[in-house]
């Protein structure tokens, strides 16, 4: 089944929209959040738990699997999905982020990347080819162009120089791709400048990706320049594919930017947060490790209803954390992934009930005054 | 509902039996495996899991929920039961085993052990009416008596010592005891030497426990010393009572234990195993972490209807291992523990098909031409 992207509504007062994705294993409702599988499993969770907890598709990281266990060997194995027993929706990204981020182990060449592998410092050329290589013999249901994740801060120059390798790769991404059933999306970047933003938009748009994303906004920038880019740039992407903001964020960052038409979200915040004891409500969050948990029998949140609240208490779940059991990340992690697909289900009644702008400033004035 | 042993059926030609325990929390068939979860937690597993293994009762150990997160502060909470979501029969030891563990740190008086605490150092006192209370406010099914556990290697002196201070203890455990619903069992020591073990025996069977234990078995002697100790003094337990074998074992000594009569086992090997990636079978137990298995798409065992083997490939297993994935260790657990369930279940058939015989024959041969 190729891929397909639905636009049901569009909000009347901000850019929010409600929309549907059909991929080649299965529908994604969106504004969609995906859960981080980095190495072929979201940390701690069994697929059921993720399914569980209402996520659709979730995120694997091709960096990571290539170097271990390898793309061939999962290829082999039957794909990332058979590989990993989930069944539903996979998007994959291409790689850069993570070798961009080795800092002094790569070099950044016209053709591609070379990089030193974290694990072993073996020597790797990553290229646009390559990416896409990869991530057709993982199977995935969405492939990421190999992109320049341009730092922050950079330079006009150095953005403009970074802007236009990622378009060159992005046009390479697209010539090699062979799967027909597999998406390929494309990336904006063009750092902190709105100008070489659109700049970056107008070079890629015109190759006709299945979906677009935001790069390069989370890398470090302050929080006002992310929402700056997001704001101007989201409406202008083409309103009848997704667009996804890449490595975002936090509630109130995903609030925000469903509100300037973003369909697509990924983020570690959910389960590293859940695996060092932050767990998130709609009211205050919950450190559990606070000893005034100690003897608390209620749930993180008494309005939730995920596994961890409908059976286990504050004072469980701090014993837990405190004494360093396994159990803890697992309990945690269903939470917060539960919280992150309440909010998305919340945010997605919210503009089918063209209620969404109300939504977006009572959950935001909450969050801002505790 | 008060505690009950229901010898079903006992084998011709071993010592194996066939039971029913009915507990507060319900009923429990013998021979019976309990996992071990030492802080409130079996490690890795929620307790669906540990049910859908197959476990009807598990074990949590004293010492450390005394500690932390405090038995007073369980009992706030609504007891063991409630605090960790196990609604079924729970074992708690006395705390013994782990005091006398920490060397040391601790020192014996007639009256009871005076240790400090490996998390914070401070300075407890466990008395046998301490071990009462404090398994009374924890709320298990099943109490065990405060006891001294004889080291290995022990005098004949030290050892007779020893025996007579643990049936002083019991006698004051029997006297403390509140709780009606609580059953509480004996443990017969006597070290290494069979005639101690018989006096051990005489002292504290008069005493008249729900159940007997054998302790002392599984703490460094060589293998043939316990499977004599377990097969002359098993037997001369009373008929009509549950025989519990404390900290035993692999597959194979629980298979012997059973044919002298034992009817409960605990042990930390399903999950610690598991945890290091040591996975059971029939067979050949698997080292997943093994380079062998990196493209083996077959489950741990072809002929296991676990969770993880009805789902995950050797070579997913191995992937997950070697990242240091934390659903390793959930995935691994939930492996071993429904092998170990397998194994009781196969026992139980086999005493009840009068094939036990033939199974214990089968099984260690299987075992030892590995």
């Amino acid at each position: 089944m190729p891929f397909q992207f639905d636009l049901i509504k569009k909000d009347t007062a901000t850019s929010a929209r409600l929309g549907s994705m059909t991929t080649a294993h299965g529908a994604v409702q969106t504004p969609a959040f995906m859960p981080v599988g980095t190495q072929g499993t979201v940390k701690s969770m069994l697929p059921e738990e993720i399914r569980n907890c209402g996520a659709e598709i979730i995120l694997s990281n091709t960096y990571h699997l290539y170097l271990r266990p390898g793309h061939e060997t999962i290829q082999n194995l039957g794909g990332l999905h058979t590989f990993m027993n989930w069944p539903g929706p996979i998007l994959t990204d291409s790689g850069g982020f993570q070798v961009f981020s080795l800092g002094a182990l790569r070099k950044i060449t016209p053709d591609g990347v070379m990089f030193r592998s974290h694990i072993d410092g073996s020597r790797h050329f990553l290229t646009p080819q390559k990416a896409i290589e990869i991530q057709e013999a993982l199977g995935s249901d969405i492939m990421m162009c190999l992109d320049e994740c341009t730092p922050y801060p950079a330079t006009i120059a150095e953005t403009e120089k970074s802007l236009n390798l990622t378009a060159a790769w992005a046009q390479l991404c697209k010539n090699s791709k062979k799967k027909s059933e597999q998406a390929l999306f494309g990336i904006i970047q063009g750092g902190s400048y709105l100008d070489l933003r659109r700049q970056s938009l107008e070079k890629t748009v015109p190759l006709d990706f299945d979906g677009y994303a935001l790069g390069g906004v989370s890398v470090g920038e302050p929080k006002e320049i992310m929402y700056k880019i997001t704001d101007a740039i989201a409406p202008l992407l083409p309103a009848d594919k997704p667009r996804y903001l890449m490595g975002v964020g936090t509630p109130e960052d995903i609030v925000f930017g469903v509100s300037c038409g973003i369909d697509m979200f990924d983020c570690v915040i959910p389960t590293r947060c859940a695996r060092h004891g932050l767990l998130f409500t709609n009211s205050e969050n919950v450190v559990i490790k606070n000893a005034r948990w100690r003897e608390d029998n209620n749930p993180i949140d008494e309005n939730c209803d995920c596994y961890t609240c409908k059976n286990y208490s504050r004072a469980y779940l701090r014993h837990l954390y405190v004494a360093g059991e396994i159990l803890a990340m697992v309990l945690n992690t269903i939470h917060n992934i539960h919280y992150y697909m309440r909010l998305m289900r919340d945010i997605r009644q919210a503009i089918s009930d063209n209620g969404f702008t109300k939504f977006k400033e009572d959950f935001l004035n909450k969050k801002m005054t505790l």
